[in-house]
């Protein structure tokens, strides 16, 4: 992805019943790498024992035939993490395995729990060991301490001890269990695939359904928790769902375009946000040239609403390595041109509309700026298809703190003089509210608003 | 790429005169990269030694650090490869380092020599000693075998042993040598750096010159040798150079759209060839969808020339990884779906303008076709934004044989049912003529025509 | 090593107070290898935070120059390991590093705790939650569950659960803690370091000060813990140690000849042992043959008890490989033939002692017996330099079943038949005292005799 | 290897009509890999296609069941190489695959040719291109430029044009050839195995067909060329081979010692170079200590002439890595120190006879009289059991320049100084021939004496 952009630390996705369960794991991992691109891990069950491969890299990268080949049985969950830079020296990677009270069980997370200092401290305090720092590894304890002796119990009972976002897969050797947190902050879908018996998938996102050419059945609800074992799949409501606070992000920049992500499809609402912008903040311009990847369907969305043509001036480079060595000696924009090299012919002498989804830093921005304005634009006219981030994320979006996130600190013509753009616009709440149509409060505009919809600490 | 493409078979890049030569060289390989993924390879001269490091993947994980810093010196030539299947156990990887009558020299080929089967042979008798199935290295023995003691001359002497395209850098201890053929087949051009003094560049695309923020200078011609060395640029047209025969699927597929190519943007030209075919054969439909990436250009044109909306109906993912695992089950179109995913709700109900450059076998078209119908598409027209192939490329360019070729076996219709699409029509010759403002007969077209315009054999 | 000979299971290292700790550690896990070759890993303390650092292989190939970079700080505890098969799906490589109660601690251990069964099980009904199927955590576990609040009485506390093998190396951000369990099975030593100010230095043998240059100064005795921080060296006898039970297997075959066990020179021991057999199994021949490596200090002593010449007719293969590919086709003894190979020309014809230090199996015994036949050798006397094994380690070596020990099952003839020896003799458990010099009864002798030193379930 | 040794530059090894040639040959460079350890190469045929693959590292680390699959055919030659420091921009891994007039062939070689400055300069002015520094190369040249049409024709024609040490394999798609040169200097050795059909087997030691359970047949003499064909097995004796210079030093320490080289057996030459040595050279002391491995079969031949009993007073530890940090800090004598450990209760108070096969320059020499000094030695006298290295070796030996050999500038006492021994004695060159029954002068001496039995350039 481009630098500077907000970061969605995870994708979950689990397979159950199926003679290749890894291998569709692996597959469903692949299309949401765009949730997480640094480590990658899969636990399989065959159900008497479970077995567990990790790394850090892509998926295709972690994962060969031999490494497919060890993660037998007909049941496996999956998970792509975008690692936080935190602390090396304990291990944070996904699925965790352990062993306990229950049994051997093994746990996938999107998202992330709030208020988990004081849990810590106190299971710390009870004996509790931790072999890691994320908040994920606390779930296990509490389902490990809980009294309950079922697992679905057991499972209950941990979370009424956390708050915050959870997207869960839980993997005992004998079944399987899906989770979504109360306010269902991040998104989980239920599937089927139809082979000889029917399997039951479980994805982040709708696109990786497609993939593996799963049906899409329906999304598992706030305070839902699916049980898959022998029997079937059973249902239970452990906490009332009806006050979600979907994120709004998904729909803005996280999911892929192609998934359908509570209930909506991600590509429509982008275009919408691209409409909505249009009719609020309407530039003179040329032409309009969205910032790809990410901004393309808001731009193409914009130019619609507009009239004004849609053009592809700016390039970008996919290919990519493990590592990218920086020339020593400082190249103008280096950073950005990169990933991004515009097209003359189609700037030159142009007033420009660049649309992009949002700005964090401002940092890249402003290089993109300096570049079209370098190939010749008359003028810059940014457009941004949601409202200014003024406040950092809980509930598993990796931002920057207050201070760095350039609209918590200034006025917007502040921010339209530091990218040097002609003019700036960001899209309003209630255009933000209109084009997802959500006319319930739905959703969690918290980083827009500063206005969490659970306690944080 | 899509699977069912053509494939160019390489990129070069040097600079002359930089303190930070091979670590420009590459980041001009990494722009070029979309020319050859398959391998990569950089020569550095310190004036006195030449080094030499290449490997197979993509540039960024051929090169860390420690093998930037082994390439010393001011100058450097590098290369990236599509590999052809070809033979395994001679080494064809680029650089190619020798020693011999002209001492040490490193060589890097973009383009495909013609009738060499006979010129090979005659040296084999005459004693040399191949370490590669490669065209590229018979120029190698030829400078080697020149009676000329002068390397320019020994050069030129060998090039006119030889015919067929050939862009090409040549790198001796103390000095560089860049060529195109009389043709002028592949692009190659000329850039400057200023740096504390001025250094030299020579890219197959501007593109590369862009990441480095070197200046273009201009093409060298086609016959035109080019001379770098502690004098500065001295050029000799060593043939002549004036009945060009300029690939044209460098315009339509290979170039990068932000490249200017044989004096033209890419970009526009895609863009072109886009709006005449749709003045050629429009379509009664709702939407235009390209196939991402390299169908977009066209499908804007065509777009907008028809009045039609565009909308990106097909998502691509990008991440990929060095090898990727194939599921053992059949997934229905995996191929694809692997690439593209379609987007329901822009397809639904909707009559389908494909727009993509080229069909090489068919199959992949099939399978998007497929794709969108499953999708919900009412109809699905597809547009080819360039004449039907029919005969193979020797110039560069890796087709398939004949016989593969669906369009060099099968009328259109029979392409249409084929690929299973309501309508399918392809750019005619004098549209791409029209699109490339090709007046004078510039470009070759001999894949489309079977007309080469060398002899071949 | 040669297949089918008995395992230790670690070797441990630690250094406090010296800038370069984490490198002087990687030394003394070199000089250790013999001890594990499969794992090895090495935290680090800078006062406030733990880096850790952990591989499959050997020290050498884990260890490179940015790893050990990251381990930053002035103390260091490492780890090699041989693997046992167990259960791959949860991670027991080690320093095991976690945080609790008593805060971030890392711990390495040496040994294999007893009874462990009920203890795992009462931990996990309390809401324990293991990352591992070792007995290590399980200490980690006590300890974070210690109502004390300093380390080291949550140390002494937690070890007052345990019993069976364990010499341990705990590090906490600013101090570090060694322990040998009350019985002293397991080796464990301290040494000091004159750098600028004096460093500490513990380690499973001697041979690992010699390499850093460090000064042995006395062994850690059973049942003592050793306390390392800024205030420099503290002892505390946690439990009585004067009825040891010092692994006897250590002087016959595990540690390195040139450390000093227990207080004496392992070399001098097996040279004893050799001597003591010669005069208690005399054999009619004319050459003493060891059996390479381990087998060379018993063979000496042998041949010098004897009078009988020493030759050295089985020359072994050191270069190894991380993996080594088999023939399909089967070559006679080929298991055995990578490592040795017979010198014909000191076998023929003559009445060959061959001696080792011990025969778990017989079946690389009874190989090499064939070889030496096959090389021309009239007569085969064996000579094994320690007692029949007829009963499986339960602190912290690898032995096979029972069933598979073959002196556990059949008699010293019915071995010989099977191995295909003209004669066998073993040492007898006189013999072993003696040469042992353990009038006391200081030593474990279990696996010789099934009398186990404490309750091992 | 310690350091400080000379190093054999390679060795060969083929198979031809046998089903599992690739891993037989794979075998037989395990075996030899103490001749070369930083490359191995396999090339096999298949009767149509050669295929080959190489790579830097010891031979099992190179080769996995992938790369030995693709190594199809019944024959195949392999390579082992000390890589000389030279040039790393061109390659001199070996087996060497070309194609030129003869077609494909490749080639092994172990030796050096001397005099190939003019022969390189004439080929290069003849147009040859050369792709290594290798002198190994030029042999392919020469083949290739012969009138000669039938291949061992060629090959004879080329060896007139060279002169110098070569054993070598030469492989096209349905023959391989074997060659020794006409004075023999690197051994050869011709042996069967019986499988079905007969298989034919070449090698640099025997130790390397005693692995596979090959037979010993002969070995192939100076100036002979074996071919291998369908038609079975052909000799030519191509150059009079009646005056050999056999290297004495591959008896005195390169060899394997349960290998037969020119007809004897390396043990027992070693143990005789010990014997006359203890006769020339006694020492008033008390225990004889072989430096490890090398030293030992010369140290038991000095031990049982002299009365003197052996010791295993210096250990050595054999993992390694594929590479070793070494501390920042100065560990005195750290360089030897990770290979060789004193047993201080061997050599305490002890006045110690170290028996080592030769001094290079004397460094580590010195390090480890210094050691078994500070091991507590009351007296170290030093035994050599091969004369002062005074000249370099041109025939196939990595030896220091002249400078840099100690004995090459100093007398045995200031060497004697330098390593700070009580006493230093090397065996005369009398002791060495009568040592290696030498009446015939069959012996290449040329690094002792500095009189060399070829023109050297």
């Amino acid at each position: 992805m481009l630098p500077d952009k907000l970061k969605e630390e995870c994708g979950v996705f689990g397979v159950f019943g199926h003679p290749e369960a890894a291998r569709l794991v692996y597959l469903g991992l692949y299309a949401l790498q765009h949730r997480g691109q640094e480590a990658a891990g899969i636990c399989s069950s065959d159900g008497q024992t479970l077995y567990v491969e990790r790394g850090t890299g892509y998926v295709a990268d972690v994962f060969g035939e031999p490494r497919l080949d060890r993660l037998r049985g007909e049941a496996a969950i999956g998970h792509v993490r975008y690692s936080t830079a935190g602390d090396s020296s304990l291990n944070n990677a996904q699925p965790i395995l352990i062993s306990g009270g229950q049994g051997r069980l093994a746990l996938c997370h999107n998202g992330n729990l709030t208020g988990v200092t004081e849990l810590r401290s106190s299971l710390a305090a009870a004996g509790a060991v931790f072999h890691s720092t994320s908040d994920s590894e606390l779930i296990l304890h509490l389902i490990s301490r809980s009294k309950e002796t079922e697992l679905e119990r057991a499972v209950v009972d941990a979370l009424q001890g956390v708050s915050g976002a959870y997207s869960l897969l839980i993997q005992k050797a004998d079944c399987m269990i899906a989770v979504r947190d109360p306010l269902g902050f991040r998104p989980l879908c239920l599937g089927r695939l139809n082979h000889k018996s029917q399997a039951w998938v479980v994805a982040s996102e709708t696109c990786a359904l497609d993939l593996i050419n799963a049906e899409y059945i329906r999304d598992i609800e706030p305070g839902e928790m699916i049980l898959l074992d022998r029997h079937g799949l059973r249902s239970i409501q452990f906490a009332p769902g009806d006050a979600p606070a979907f994120c709004s992000f998904e729909h803005i920049y996280f999911s892929r375009p192609d998934s359908r992500v509570f209930g909506r499809s991600v590509m429509l609402s982008r275009q919408a946000l691209g409409r909505v912008l249009a009719k609020e903040a309407p530039a003179d311009a040329d032409v309009v040239v969205p910032i790809p990847d990410s901004g393309v369907p808001a731009g193409a969305g914009y130019a619609a609403a507009s009239g004004l043509p849609i053009e592809f001036g700016l390039i970008r480079n996919h290919y990519v390595g493990r590592t990218f060595i920086e020339p020593k000696q400082s190249i103008r924009n280096f950073g950005v041109k990169v990933k991004l090299n515009p097209v003359r012919e189609l700037l030159q002498n142009r007033r420009v509309v660049l649309v992009d989804d949002s700005i964090v830093r401002g940092t890249t921005s402003r290089k993109i700026v300096q570049m079209v304005r370098a190939a010749g634009a008359r003028e810059v006219h940014m457009r941004i298809s949601s409202p200014p981030i003024i406040s950092p994320c809980y509930y598993g979006i990796d931002t920057p703190t207050r201070a760095e996130l350039i609209a918590a600190n200034h006025s917007v013509d502040e921010v339209r003089r530091y990218i040097d753009a002609d003019s700036l616009a960001y899209l309003s709440h209630e255009g933000l509210m209109c084009a997802l149509e959500d006319n319930n409060r739905k959703y969690c505009t918290s980083c827009f608003s500063g206005k969490y919809p659970s306690k944080i600490n």
